[in-house]
């Protein structure tokens, strides 16, 4: 029996049948040639299924006292460990799209996991088009963060299409090689300590004459709680109300996209940024159209909550291992390229006050300006003071092609957390060649997710022309070194250009598709859920 | 906007994420000959997903004050109805089997519903072996009580496979056709006043003195607690510990069987007692053998709940009209026939008892002595002060052969409620000529569910040979006018007779059908969940 950090039980105390508080995440394969689906598929589940020992805490399950989650929280080890319960096969009805599938993880990610057995589910579906298969793996964020599910995810993959791996991902086995593999000699950094940051009030009180660094941070913040100017975002500070900042109803809506990384990143380059100031100009793009579209574009501009890996570089231990920083992100500028300089600004701020910080100082920092967000999530306020108006969170994945038995893997999207007052998420993460974006929301406040894909695509499309990346027949110039391998999609609705540019010539390495509807239908993934 | 009866509004205060409130059913068809099974479902799917007006309470959704469930409910209309959230298509994966429908079931059985919305989902299940399909409907029990939800499933059916139904059973249309049908000319009995039931306290105070039937009924029932010596069995007095005592985990476990109507009807017969008897007596025999196999069978019987239906004969309205008795299963009897014998004595006490009882007084009465349930299925001490150790509901169901848009209704099973403390609900529905049973327990309590069936099947054996309605060859004599026309089966692994018997020629009525494992696939439905 070990006790959880109190940075960890956060996440059960803030959980309600409305807001669920597990992540998940969707990788998507297509099966070796020549192989029957069914045996196949029926050989992972049961390599998923083994019942030896787990990683932590894996095989274990929750004991917590008379206060609930409030009291002290332990993971103790489950001895009636029901692996069939655990691993869970489940297939898509006719005719097995993208759509389908979105629909059937929106369900999966909206219900709550037992807290009487270990919190985790990993599901096997079958039944997609095109001989693809995909699993949906969930676990409860106090037990794994967006980093250790990529851990996690790894040990189970090759770069070798030929490797057969026999061991669960789950097992201890597999965690003792991964970790050997990863750590090599480097020295681990030290994470914070327990008692650093176990109460936000002891911390405040105790630390702060202590702690310089986070003494300074707090000023600076509370400076502009207290109105100093400053181009740094502070959670709670000028969140402006709109459809995302409602108390969240219980069911979830799910769309996933990829975009080429080099694109991205040119974007990034273009305007002297970096790949996340362009994914961050994405979103922003995207809400601030989506916004436009339900006549609530909000005066001020939206703010985004950025989670920033704090985990030393070896450390595959820790469940959560993540400070937090607050992006502008000027949803309120009609200039796209003014709007990403204005995003680069807040979040080169935030950067810079976060470097002035060790790895714990940021948590501990983190721990109380977020302080007021348990609070608000806890008595379900969240909507009428929002910390922050959505979610950006971006995980560093593979960066070879990766197979499972054989199986390439095709994308590997993340399925997140959408708040009160935070109603959809957008977590990407970078995959090979790519970038897998997985966006949830509320169902019932962003009635129209899947249109998110479209805007963002609009949106990069917008920052390329305006950085003179885009030829004026529509082809995008090669500015990186690789072309880009994968079709990309254009928005074609709300503006004509796109047509003529479908029918120009296409260069070879740049595929645009439009279909008559003036729809575009990404290849990759994207549809309704 | 109408205030919900507190009756209804008990199922939402008992409910936790461990104990869902929500009542079940999953109904069993085979698709019309020459049908393409897609287009078929997607029409179906298309009639379900109507959006006009439904009949109360589909269309509206909860509306609570400030004290949540505990204060005032009402129903109001959702102006937000978003049908192809609860209308939902799933599917099995190969090789789609019963197994893999139940353990499907279990899953969507075991999530709450989204409390922001009509509390109902309705699941079209495709990928069934041998044309089958299957809708899985999902409603909480504060909308919804077991005969309510047979009027509902009944308003879609047709007794001619010819019939096209193109209005949905949700709709307000269906209602008030199905309505005319049931009622005519027939006058309604009265419903108890909200009033008379609301506060039971109040109503101790307040009725108690006039009403003289429900005095004596508590004097009665006061005195078995007091210690006085009677047939009847009463909540919460002598109650064993057993493993169905317990506090229950968020899991299900589901799993489906149909017997021949005739064949039990038969065994009641044979005892002088009813078929209800008979349903009862298999249960407890099943129960005594489970609990047996864990060396867990308490020296004093097991007592089951039975909801009473004390609905008026027109009434298709009240979401709940449901009294309780307590029965004594005698499971601490080795023999079959003193064992329903003794169940019939205390049925027929509790019978006595309700006889002398309007309907309106039944549902005092129930209130009264089951208002402790409330309390202790909310402090989550049900699984120390059991009410009793099991729930056995029977509900009446279609007479005739069913066909929906000219599928025919296999199987219609019910899936109910566990409680903490009654961790196995068995319910059964009659149905044409068969009893369709419909079993649902937690699934770490109860850890071998589909043992159940077998047990069941077996129990009937026994109480069908102690009375002689079976030859030694193994076959059942012919007692009733009509032959059973559905395969039975045998329970094979326990006693090493049936194998004999399966060897034996076999009467054309009756089909036996052992594997060489030794365990017997029944017919229609039963497997692992």
């Amino acid at each position: 029996m070990r006790r959880m950090p109190i940075t960890d039980a956060f996440f059960l105390i803030m959980e309600s049948r409305r807001t669920p508080m597990h992540v998940g995440g969707l990788n998507l394969f297509t099966l070796p040639k020549g192989v029957d689906d069914a045996s196949f598929l029926a050989n992972l589940g049961n390599i998923l299924k083994y019942d030896g020992e787990l990683r932590r805490p894996f095989g274990e399950k929750l004991k917590m006292g008379p206060l609930g989650a409030a009291g002290p929280v332990f993971w103790e080890e489950d001895d009636e460990l029901d692996m069939e319960y655990h691993v869970r096969h489940s297939a898509l009805p006719k005719p097995g799209r993208y759509r389908e599938l979105f629909s059937l993880v929106s369900r999966l990610h909206g219900t709550l996991l037992d807290r009487s057995r270990p919190l985790w589910e990993m599901h096997l579906i079958e039944g997609l088009q095109n001989r693809q298969f995909a699993t949906y793996f969930k676990a409860h964020h106090c037990a794994i963060d967006g980093v250790s599910s990529m851990h996690l995810m790894s040990s189970m993959y090759s770069t070798n299409a030929r490797t057969k791996v026999k061991i669960s991902p789950l097992s201890m086995e597999a965690y003792q090689i991964y970790k050997k593999q990863v750590q090599g000699d480097t020295p681990r950094r030290v994470n914070p300590r327990e008692d650093e940051i176990r109460a936000v009030a002891e911390v405040l009180k105790e630390q702060l004459g202590s702690t310089v660094n986070v003494a300074r941070a707090m000023r600076e913040t509370a400076g502009i709680w207290m109105g100093k100017k400053s181009a740094m975002a502070v959670p709670f500070y000028k969140v402006p109300k709109s459809a995302l900042s409602t108390q969240l109803t219980g069911a979830r809506r799910f769309v996933a996209q990829s975009w080429d990384f080099s694109r991205v990143r040119a974007v990034g380059k273009a305007y002297d940024g970096t790949l996340n100031d362009a994914v961050m100009a994405m979103c922003a793009g995207a809400l601030r159209k989506q916004l436009q579209d339900q006549r609530g574009l909000p005066k001020q501009s939206l703010k985004a909550m950025a989670p920033v890996s704090v985990r030393a570089a070896g450390d595959i231990d820790s469940s959560n291992a993540v400070g937090m920083v607050c992006v502008d992100l000027a949803t309120n500028v009609r200039d796209p390229a003014r709007r990403i300089r204005q995003i680069k600004e807040s979040m080169d701020a935030a950067k810079t006050q976060l470097k002035q910080m060790s790895a714990r100082e940021i948590q501990v920092y983190t721990g109380i300006t977020q302080a007021p967000l348990l609070l608000t999530q806890m008595t379900g306020m969240g909507g009428r003071f929002p910390a922050f108006s959505t979610v950006i969170s971006n995980v560093p994945g593979p960066r070879e092609k990766r197979y499972w038995n054989g199986a390439r893997l095709d994308g590997m999207y993340p399925v997140s957390i959408p708040f009160d007052g935070a109603a959809a998420n957008f977590t990407v993460v970078s995959n090979h060649d790519r970038l897998d974006f997985g966006i949830v929301a509320c169902r019932k406040s962003v009635p129209h997710v899947q249109r998110l894909i479209d805007y963002m695509e609009e949106s990069l499309v917008e920052l390329e022309d305006a950085a003179g990346l885009r030829t004026k027949t529509g082809r995008r110039r090669n500015t990186r070194k690789a072309a880009p391998k994968k079709a990309t999609t254009a928005k074609t609705k709300a503006k004509p250009k796109p047509k003529a540019k479908a029918k120009a010539k296409a260069k070879p390495k740049l595929k645009l598709k439009a279909k008559a509807k003036g729809k575009t239908r990404p290849k990759r993934a994207a549809a309704k859920s």
